[in-house]
């Protein structure tokens, strides 16, 4: 299960994005420039694109690069099936292959989310006792960081799914925000016991049951979320996470261009705007998305970044660093030692369950 | 169906709220100061509570005013079957009672959520050929607003529950935010047919098949709810729905004590802040929640509007001058034809459905 590539040898899929191979290139030059604790860094994509490129940086004679040629490229609106299926030469294909063939330790792709996920499902395999993966996205609040675990993988998800996703969270929580006993929330519509669907109470159950495994702290409303100190895990279906996500990138961005706008309606708030400079620097610092770039895609055998469409070089960038932690800690063999012993509790928790709705037999003979 | 009260008499639930019964008498100030087409205010609950507040507030002479008591309140948390059951005199039954009893026109209460749709469901029925409530809330964008329905009421919906969530949306758009035709959006992970769950998926083919009576335009996706100018129906379940509320609300406030704060880190920055004050005079007033204060419960036999647990007294008098337009625009007569002839194609495209699923016969006999 482990790689078996020695040091940290990290992937990057350099075509799949939106911004294309320059942002992959130039997050290259600034991975090297940081000294990242990085043995070698591999982009994967077209020779004849990558090339040039990496020459105008200013690396080509840099040892700890090297280009491994993939002819095609999956593009955004490309259906999951159809683009594993046809492009079997594809940037990101090969990406993970050289995850799959224990070539590098870690992969970053900013190609779509629907054909990573089925890529990597298919390719990786899931870890022992995991059915589904899941997409842990780290999100500011006003005075620390939250992880949204599932943001996107499994829109149809299952309450043994929420599980596993707090399990995985509570890990990443541990690497990524170096939290000791990360809290791990149910996002719901109410924090009384019965409140949501179907799907929050049934993981209610087993979120308690195997608390001790994480820290559960029950359900959270999404008023919460961004009060900072109460939760650090926010776990959800895929479905849920993504719409969250989403919207919350729409209002942020709406807030933000309003308030340039209306501060540019008088020359007066202009100078207004000029002063208090800092403070707006300070949000945009909290806010920025680029500081935690790279998403990855848990619950696989491998460790698998996925990075925003329109990830500029300083987001890749991050989603390089996040990859070489979590190859530092090697998050998914305890993963699966706690999935393993989740699973059992949880199998506990079914049969409890199905034995109390059993009506008692009326009359039970002699 | 139509109210047998003459004019616009609108009854206020007084109790409910965290702000108790002080915001409401505030509240009906506000609303005879700015003579709103009101030809009664009804505020119901303990007469030893209100008339003092009354005649603090100069209104022990309003005629326009009357008091209903009702000895017991509902308390936020109560569970609704318990507080229907067990409450027969709370403020919240005797409003809704006022209101089922076409004692007046339209009601609005700041009671808790749960019981409140537990109330008026049992109490006004539901609308014939609907089968659910919706709460329908009115979001600013940059440009403008849009409704985002359901939020709340019905958190385990069906894809019929989202076609009528669809005609109620729009038609409640049409009163509220004026609009001819207004764009109905079906919120999911993605723009393209096949993305989101079975629900959307389901859905999606429902609103198809009904544009015309609504203006369908698709899926839409978080990011562009706040763009303005792109949807002005958000079509949702209620466990989606509040929770995208919910986050939003948290993000806006964590955002607005963010900047506060670090305007008032430096001296120069105070300054700062102060000059370009207008700007956030005008974030403040189009973020501001009070504005449309109350949020209809849709779907009911009568005009029954749900605010803010924390409603403040500017919130309660946006949710009586909403309660006075739906009593004009008579929306639930129009939303009544339009169900029934959704429903009828919603059966066709079942139907179709089922048909396209059945395999064909191999041997259909001599």
């Amino acid at each position: 299960m482990a790689p078996v590539a020695s040091g940290r040898i990290i992937a990057v899929d350099a075509m799949g994005g939106d911004n294309g191979a320059s942002a992959v290139v130039a997050a290259a030059v600034l991975a090297f420039k940081a000294e990242l604790p990085l043995d070698k860094l591999v982009l994967v994509g077209q020779q004849d694109v990558l090339t040039p490129l990496v020459n105008a940086a200013g690396l080509s004679g840099e040892p700890r690069l090297e280009i491994v040629h993939a002819s095609e490229v999956i593009g955004m609106d490309e259906k999951p099936k159809t683009s594993y299926m046809k492009k079997k030469d594809s940037s990101m294909a090969r990406t993970i292959g050289l995850l799959k063939d224990g070539r590098v330790n870690a992969a970053v792709s900013c190609g779509n989310t629907g054909s990573l996920v089925f890529h990597a499902t298919l390719m990786l395999r899931l870890l022992d006792g995991i059915t589904k993966p899941a997409i842990a996205t780290v999100i500011p609040t006003k005075t620390s960081y939250f992880v949204l675990i599932d943001s996107g993988a499994n829109p149809v998800a299952k309450a043994e799914n929420l599980m596993h996703n707090a399990i995985l969270g509570s890990w990443y929580a541990k690497v990524v925000l170096g939290l000791k006993s990360p809290r791990v929330g149910l996002l719901s519509i109410g924090t009384e016991e019965g409140k949501g669907n179907d799907l929050t109470r049934e993981s209610h159950e087993l979120l308690k049951a195997i608390n001790g495994t994480i820290n559960y702290i029950g359900m959270v409303e999404g008023l919460q979320l961004f009060e900072g100190n109460g939760v650090d895990v926010v776990v959800c279906d895929g479905f849920v996470g993504n719409i969250v996500l989403k919207t919350c990138e729409g209002l942020a961005k709406m807030v933000k261009h309003f308030l340039e706008d209306r501060l540019r309606a008088t020359p007066v708030r202009l100078v207004g705007a000029a002063l208090s400079r800092g403070a707006f620097k300070e949000m945009k610092q909290r806010m920025n998305p680029d500081q935690y770039g790279g998403a990855p895609l848990l619950g696989l055998n491998g460790n698998l970044l996925k990075a925003h469409g329109s990830a500029s070089s300083a987001a890749l960038f991050s989603a390089i660093r996040v990859a070489t932690d979590l190859v530092t800690h090697d998050l998914n063999s305890q993963v699966v030692i706690d999935v393993a012993r989740a699973n059992s509790t949880g199998r506990e928790v079914a049969l409890k369950q199905v034995e109390q709705s059993r009506p008692e037999p009326v009359n039970s003979g002699a």
